[in-house]
């Protein structure tokens, strides 16, 4: 084949393909197929029904388009958010009954949008530098491309040539051309929103047969390769799935992955984008789902929306297009039963036949320890996220070492964050915003999502000097990432991983060594080590918020009972009161606090000296947009300082029945050994057992052998329980 | 018959019937017709298995009967509790399996408690003045009577002779004198306590055929009547079955009334003690689960613990019981199928029938709306609680007009609560406590009970010049009880009720009416008018306490944002850490609050001037015993002043797929027309309609016709929407 023909193969035959419609959301075969299915399987038709029951209250309806004018919540933005969602929905239902008062909605409300868009200019309420137009931000107006695009498609063939022409022409170009030219920098950014644009942009080329726009969705505007959804699908992840933002906008950002690889899929297969790099999208979405608490809800890392969940939309999508693409998995079945409602695609039918077949589906899904990479090549730093337990007792300890995470990144290198049971127990406080809110500025994020939720004194880690990580700032945070020391997953009795981080307080070395233990006697136990050196003086406090209420401390401390005032003046510390206060030498001292039944106890070892505040969100919120939450924070001043602390899950409290048991600690004492460059050594007694950890901070080799105070060991660490290895 | 012969069949008859054992838990051909049908429902079969298993580790285990010594949660309080329970259960299961093992864990337990009992002087631990010897309290030992009573008698056929004799005058011979003499008064008292006691020494009669302590336990230490179990049926209870101190310990009364009447209709089914007073034990139960949330939880009216709910074993106990005795109702199922298990007797075998034949069990108890009465002549005020909405949209409202409720009552007089959708929304407190907890003063109450939770700041009612009801004193508190004015349910569109209190505070009349409305258009709004009258000028307060996120106010405040301090000094003020307050003049203002995903608005009608407070608890608390929650306070000063309130229910925030509904309330403005001594007639704009409500203040009569304010109306009160009634 010369040149000549082999550029016509490429232009020409998509557009053959493609001259098919349906193709974007599912094809014609698939459309007849699911037909056929929608009375067999129950979950399939109720979620047929529940559509069909939304839509159909607007047949004959003329439903509004009205010009924006309102932020999040506010009337135009949810009027135009339900639009597009009803054209697709309603373009599903074209497909399915034939119904012709279906196409007639669609292309009704594509021919409004067709008057309006050409007359938009920047949206009234935009204020960040990606303005939209239907919508205050343009991503809004991406994810109303990306519907409606399909909507379009979904009914192309019910359309005349002149309305094809005016919608293409009206709804579509002017929205493509924003996108592809007054914002071709944000188009071609290699972030999350850009997935959106591509998608959105993409789909449309798809649905219009314009191979101009899918050409700049795949390659980016220069059409060359280096931006664009494939470049985005080769960037944003890491080599295991990981998504640098956290997992509330993996879930965001999954989404247009998804529906323009199954847009593409279909017409397009010979791209074969399922299997890029290494089925990258399937990763994606397990990562995501191994990134998720007991109860379903994602892990608030980064900014974050805490009620959030695997049922959302999102998931309800890319796991019924990945079961259509990549075959059944019995392991989700747990998830889509919780999801109660399932797409109306040929996974979607699978599914509601999964679920009618499977008789006795488990609770949870399975999950199991995993450690992720961050960057694209892997070698960003990372997240461990620890398990131990199984069904309703599983624990999940994560512990955050990877780069800044974009503009949703918090400054929270080195923190951890512990879940037991279902339930919260040392936590992150996710973002500050009440999405869709529009009382709550407009539903965006707050003011104290920066000032408080992003800082480094929000997180269960070390702040030095009452500063953030990089001095707070982005720019700086996002050239640097920690680095993993060394970890070990293999023992299920001892799950350890430690991880450095010396860019975010120049001069400043951090290293935090993390165990999760099970100890003989069905004993739960958290080890943290956690190491701060510099050659000067400074200031480190080490915060463990948590939810609870607190039943004892084994120190006293003066509370601040008639008058409080806030713990700092920046930098987050004044969102804090300061609750009590407390000094304290050379001890370790002890809080236990209960959750939901299950009594929780920290053990802190106190060298020389410390200080301990007891603080609680809400100071400096003129607007109450703070949960009011405890925190416990150990304050120590020096130039090399050591936090060892034991965090112990235990007994239980039975408030039906008014019975507790085991409600104290069996954690009595910690003592360190050794702690030098070399090595470190703690000596944890449990009730009479003696605990000992040994472990390297400097030759991290697993085959070098190590000789300290009296102990032989070989590789990064070892626990011993009573003289035996653990 | 002449009187000697009376005498004799008085003396000698019940102990001809009582020869028989087991007699007090079940009957020996209840335990043979229960064994069979033990394999038949898989719940009796599970709940008999689960017993089993609990009680199979201590077969041929030497089990501890220490030396009294520890406060509640401790290990001797928790020992001894246990081992009431496992020779009950052990004492069952020896009648279901006739292994005589299980008869050996109660005898040899029976004979250490032989062995201890009469050494014993008042616990080390107790505080009050009706000490225990076993436990800290009294009430506790006499829990230990009731199930080691009960336990003797299902083991007494497999005892010699000799061992009976030394269990009777060992085990409980010290514990009835120390009851019957040392703690007489106590006995004798009219009160929840009284009630386990008279169980106690009851249970302990029939099963060691002691008459002398069955008829102690009946009619009082003077065997008068006029004190005793039957004195306590007739007046603990309402004539309807209202419980004074409030269901979290009606549940707790119920049981011991439930063992006992169940061992005295086994062993003297003259007595008819189930029929007696109208079967006012029926009319308890059913009353309590009335006052039950959505989700199962006890209101808590005077001191209560929150969490529990009617699947507390005293529930399982009654209905069970119940079950056998007045008959299967299928109203129960909901809360059986809740429950999860059954007694071991014929009612919960008929209950695991039950459950296993009906298939579409309802998933709530079908609540409804109740007025209760209080006091033993139901002349003493009482309680209303409005029901509105069904299944999971029910809200429910409740209005407290009672008498104090003994020493477990709160100083709330005219308090209200609000709950909807199975959440808590308007709250009360509840009590500071936690029970079984031993590093929380070995869990019993804390002091900040008193000094917060039973104050009237603490409640949803006025405060006068910042002291509580009666100068929160008890004594006074007792002597008193608020009065109903009027009220009517019949119509669900317009339920209502009145009440007065001129006693809590000498010189100032309160007077509430409480309106819950169903408003064309689907809206739930409650009104609530609220006068003060006094002839001096007083301070009052009047809080909501809220459970919710603070989503928006119409007005604006000035935040303590820095530096905060406690609301006042005294009467509960002192744990009120003020976080804004505001200056209102004339006018209607608006907090909107988001609790689990519904929108709920407090609009309030400010006549001249008020100052407005956001409080927090959690100031003075220098233990953290409190739970940190939000109040929003009215305050206002003169001589006569009104409140006019009205609290919406409105819109949905769904978190998964973040999109809010209805989020701004529908009342735009609260007039009063007139509020006079005989009239109060207020307006309430909603959106473009108008509700007008328009009461009596004197007279009551519901035949008198009223004029006023150019409208006609009969009886004590009329609601009107857009000029028609309602």
């Amino acid at each position: 084949m010369n040149r000549i023909v082999l550029i016509l193969c490429i232009f020409y035959l998509p557009l053959t393909v493609k001259a098919q419609h349906p193709i974007t959301f599912f094809t014609k075969p698939e459309a007849i197929k699911l037909k056929q299915l929608l009375k067999v399987y129950p979950l399939l038709n109720q979620s047929f029904t529940s559509i069909k029951n939304d839509v159909d209250k607007y047949i004959g309806v003329d439903i509004d388009v009205p010009v924006p004018k309102d932020p999040a919540g506010g009337y135009t933005h949810d009027r135009h958010k339900a639009n597009y969602t009803l054209m697709f929905n309603s373009g599903i239902l074209y497909n399915l009954t034939g119904n012709n008062q279906y196409a007639i909605i669609v292309k009704n409300l594509l021919l409004k949008y067709a008057a309006l868009n050409p007359t938009l200019k920047n949206h009234p309420q935009a204020t960040s530098n990606s303005p939209g137009r239907i919508f205050w931000q343009a991503l809004n107006d991406a994810n109303w491309m990306v519907y409606s695009g399909m909507a379009y498609d979904l009914v192309y063939n019910a359309l005349s040539e002149k309305d094809r022409k005016i919608i293409e022409d009206g709804a579509f170009k002017p929205e493509v051309d924003f996108f592809t030219h007054d914002l071709k920098n944000w188009f071609n950014l290699l972030h999350n929103h850009a997935v959106w644009a591509c998608a959105g942009v993409g789909i449309i080329g798809i649905a219009s047969h314009n191979n101009d726009y899918v050409e700049m969705a795949l390659k980016g505007t220069a059409k060359d390769g280096k931006r664009g959804f494939i470049a985005l699908m080769d960037s944003l992840f890491s080599p295991d799935g990981y998504y640098t933002e956290g997992p509330y906008y993996t879930r965001y950002a999954l989404l247009p992955f998804v529906l323009f690889a199954n847009a593409l899929n279909n017409s397009r297969p010979s791209l074969k984008i399922f299997e890029h790099r290494n089925k990258i999208l399937q990763k994606a979405l397990y990562t995501c789902i191994e990134e998720t608490n007991l109860d379903g809800r994602f892990f608030p890392l980064n900014d974050a929306i805490k009620e959030k969940d695997y049922t959302t939309n999102e998931l309800v999508t890319a796991i019924d297009i990945f079961w259509k693409v990549y075959g059944p998995d019995k392991n989700l079945l747990p998830i889509v039963k919780k999801q109660g409602k399932v797409l109306l695609n040929i996974g979607g039918a699978s599914i509601a036949e999964a679920l009618q077949t499977n008789k006795n589906i488990p609770e949870y899904f399975p999950y199991k320890t995993i450690e992720s990479t961050d960057g694209a090549n892997g070698n960003e730093g990372g997240l461990s996220i620890f398990r131990n337990g199984t069904g309703k007792n599983l624990s999940s300890l994560l512990f955050k070492y990877t780069s800044h995470g974009l503009s949703h990144g918090h400054f929270d290198k080195l923190g951890i964050m512990l879940f037991d049971k279902g339930n919260e127990i040392l936590t992150d406080y996710g973002s500050v915003r009440f999405v869709g809110i529009e009382q709550k500025y407009g539903g965006r994020y707050l003011p104290e999502n920066n000032t408080y939720a992003e800082q480094t004194i929000a997180h269960n880690t070390i702040t030095v000097d009452e500063a953030s990580d990089f001095g707070g700032k982005e720019a700086t945070a996002e050239k640097f990432h920690s680095q993993k020391l060394f970890s070990s997953y293999t023992n299920l009795n001892v799950q350890v991983a430690s991880a450095m981080e010396d860019n975010a307080y120049p001069g400043t070395l951090l290293q935090r060594t993390v165990y999760m233990l099970q100890l003989p006697g069905d004993k739960k136990i958290i080890a943290d080590i956690f190491n701060a050196h510099s050659a000067i003086t400074h200031q480190y406090d080490l915060p463990f918020h948590y939810i609870g209420q607190l039943i004892n401390t084994s120190f006293s401390y003066n509370p601040f009972t008639t008058k409080q005032q806030a713990l700092g003046k920046k930098n987050g510390y004044q969102f804090l009161w300061k609750e009590a206060e407390a000094t304290i030498g050379d001890t370790t001292i002890q809080c236990t606090f209960l959750n939901n039944g299950t009594y929780y106890s920290i053990s802190s070892l106190i060298q020389d000296s410390a200080q301990i505040f007891f603080t609680r969100t809400g100071a400096n919120d003129p607007n109450f947009n703070l949960r009011h939450e405890p925190a416990f924070i150990i304050r120590k001043k020096g130039n090399n300082q050591s936090f060892v602390n034991v965090v112990e899950i235990h007994g239980k409290y039975d408030s039906i029945n008014e019975l507790s048991y085991n409600s104290y600690p069996s954690v009595k004492q910690i003592n360190l050994l050794q702690n030098d460059d070399n090595y470190t050594i703690a000596e944890i007694k449990v009730d009479n057992n003696t605990l000992l950890i040994a472990q390297c901070n400097k030759d991290f080799n697993v085959d070098s052998m190590h000789f300290a105070n009296g102990l032989t060991w070989k590789g990064p660490f070892l626990v011993w329980y009573n003289g035996k290895k653990l």
